[in-house]
């Protein structure tokens, strides 16, 4: 596996783009993704009951059609809570978009973030339309764009691009990601797309995609808030010349281990740029009884407030690890439990077999003063294991988020 | 119903006292809640698998007993994950009160809130006991050092009595409540004692707890952790002469009114004292399909951070309150939902059968510059209620939860 440069447009096949048509005030707010041909594409949703307009196009596509050839996404307006208006909105979006780029509106997918509750300015999106389309192109410029122009409060653009070699031939994978974010300080919106040039079938690109997001986007957590336009893509356009890739094969395997990376990287990228934060902090649980429980005792840990401003505070209170760890709907008992608070300079052992183990706070502190936190958990009672990433809870984000919107 | 003086004293035959033995530096850390005869009592505990050492003896006690004379609780120390000396130091306090009080062991229930992890100070607290037991009395001085010895960060002491007249008898509900803070800063923990010369079977007493807390404990929320010591009990000694009361009756119904109003009291001085809160907030959820579906979505906005940091900052960020209640794991139809901000100066409509409702930015700045900020939504699909008390999420919330704990 290497990482290489490009981010969306590295696999090939893939052309992106991104633009200002006046959406934001100065930066770029249209972005395009396109595949040179119909691209399987599966994708995952926010299981938030409130939709925006585009996720629901996007679904409903989907059900219908997995032969994509694009992915359209407008920052700066969610078209969420925007009533009948949205849909007509996301409609002559597609239809416009079809008609410049000479496909079927069946073929394109929307996604928005943004303010929630305002109509779409459709003029400026409706304008801006053909300039995203020329602007198309498949150098690390373009794909710089494409991942700018999904930006909220994100303070920087991401972006991952890898490639692996399977039976001697190279596939790519590219992609990028927003993370929590607000114009108008608003709901935190993910979004993630990810290409290939891999060729799978729709069932076994959805259920790989589904797995790698179990352990990536699942895992991480800035505020607990999960918004009404979350959604994960991923188009796979078989341009790599690798044959179609059946599950339970080595070619899976090696391809899944890929995806896994690039999910993972980008959502350690959202999380480190989490609202505020001052921060990176992952969860390690070793050792549990099954991955279930391995999984909801760390993102139990890695949401919880008080864990997240210990950390920012530089605390070493691992009794509010405990207490998460309590609270998380597994069962287990905590006399198999031993956890240690790491960085680079250190690991130190605050809790052994169910019993406080003394530590020098000196000690302690240097540890938190880090940058990247690691909260090290052994269950000491199978064999699973589960990794959690967030951001710590900060002054910054009550401000970011408090802030009057006008 | 008529509110009164005293607290936990107010009903017929409880003493109470508090005092300082040691366990912080200055103010009281010990409380005692006596009741003359033995008293019919019931408890709730908190749902964290990691459960306090004085919280596995008092449901321990409790389902052998549930004739109680007896409640101490020291503040200052949480004895939770302290091992087995935890247990062992919570059976020689039991021991110490019951031979200074000539009563049985199984007689007292134990409670402990502040710093986790660390063993109990048990020379400080055997000696404090003779003392505490020796203030015991029941003027309204009593219960006002009741309920101070059971603070940690709380910046006022929480109490509550009322009279209920039922068949020209009086009968008298008391309670004191402390809210979450932390002496070290450490996890949140709630603890309600309530008092009354009522008389009820312990099943009867359980039952109208129980359905008391769905509407009130169950119904607030701070930052969302739940502690390793949250514990809610109620004494029933039956002393005021009202003959017992049986379930689904007249009396039975009055007195529920009555535990419900105490209840809730106590619940609302629980957030409006919540860390850091510089605003109160109700959410107010009517015409429900059901009450399961009211508190789902009422719960679901008054934990949001978001909603929080939106009221802190005054925003009239109605996107977000429809957003939690997207995610609250209950079904409905947005198209039905009209929602509006209001404050003691006023009301203003934000979003109307699904659609946002245009509005004047001044006038919902006016209504949220209060203390006290309503949140209305109205589903418009059946007959069910639902309130829930919050507070903000403010930087103090940040800066007590974040500070170093030495």
């Amino acid at each position: 596996m290497k990482i290489i440069s490009g981010g969306v447009i590295a696999p090939k096949g893939f052309l992106a783009s991104g633009t200002h048509v006046g959406l934001k005030k100065i930066k770029k707010d249209l972005s395009l993704i396109l595949s040179q041909v119909p691209a399987t594409t599966a994708a995952l949703f926010t299981t938030n009951q409130i939709k925006a307009a585009p996720v629901l196009w996007s679904k409903d596509v989907l059900e219908k059609n997995q032969e994509i050839r694009a992915i359209i996404t407008n920052s700066g307006n969610a078209n969420a809570c925007t009533g009948e208006q949205g849909f007509v909105d996301v409609k002559n979006t597609s239809e416009k978009l079809a008609h410049e780029l000479g496909i079927l509106q069946n073929e394109i997918l929307i996604c928005s973030t943004g303010v929630i509750g305002v109509p779409m300015p459709m003029e400026k999106l409706i304008a801006g339309i053909p300039e995203v389309v020329k602007n198309l192109g498949h150098s690390e410029t373009h794909g710089i764009a494409a991942s700018e122009a999904i930006m909220t409060t994100d303070t920087y653009s991401k972006s991952i691009a890898i490639e692996i070699e399977i039976n001697d031939k190279i596939i790519t994978i590219g992609g990028i990601a927003k993370g929590s974010g607000m114009i108008h300080p608003n709901m935190a919106t993910m979004l993630a797309f990810i290409t290939t040039d891999a060729k799978l079938s729709p069932e076994v690109l959805k259920s790989a995609l589904f797995e790698s997001a179990e352990g990536s986007y699942h895992m991480i957590s800035v505020d607990g808030d999960t918004s009404t336009n979350d959604s994960v893509m991923i188009m796979a356009n078989g341009m790599s010349g690798l044959p179609l890739i059946e599950p339970n094969t080595n070619e899976y395997k090696l391809f899944v281990e890929g995806l896994n990376f690039a999910n993972k990287n980008l959502a350690q990228q959202i999380v480190k740029d989490g609202e505020g934060a001052t921060k990176f902090i992952e969860v390690n649980i070793k050792n549990a009884i099954n991955i279930t429980a391995a999984r909801k005792l760390a993102k139990s840990i890695i949401s919880s407030n008080l864990v997240k401003t210990a950390i920012f505070g530089q605390d070493a209170n691992w009794g509010r690890v405990v207490c998460a760890m309590g609270y998380s709907g597994t069962e287990f008992n905590p006399e198999n439990v031993d956890l240690s608070f790491a960085s680079k300079v250190g690991e130190v052992l605050l809790y052994k077999a169910g019993v406080p183990v003394p530590f020098d706070e000196q000690v302690a502190l240097e540890i938190l003063t880090e940058k990247e936190i690691i909260i090290n958990i052994d269950m000491n009672i199978g064999d699973s294991s589960a990794t959690a990433w967030g951001c710590d809870l900060s002054f910054e984000y009550v401000r970011i988020n408090g802030q009057y919107r006008t």
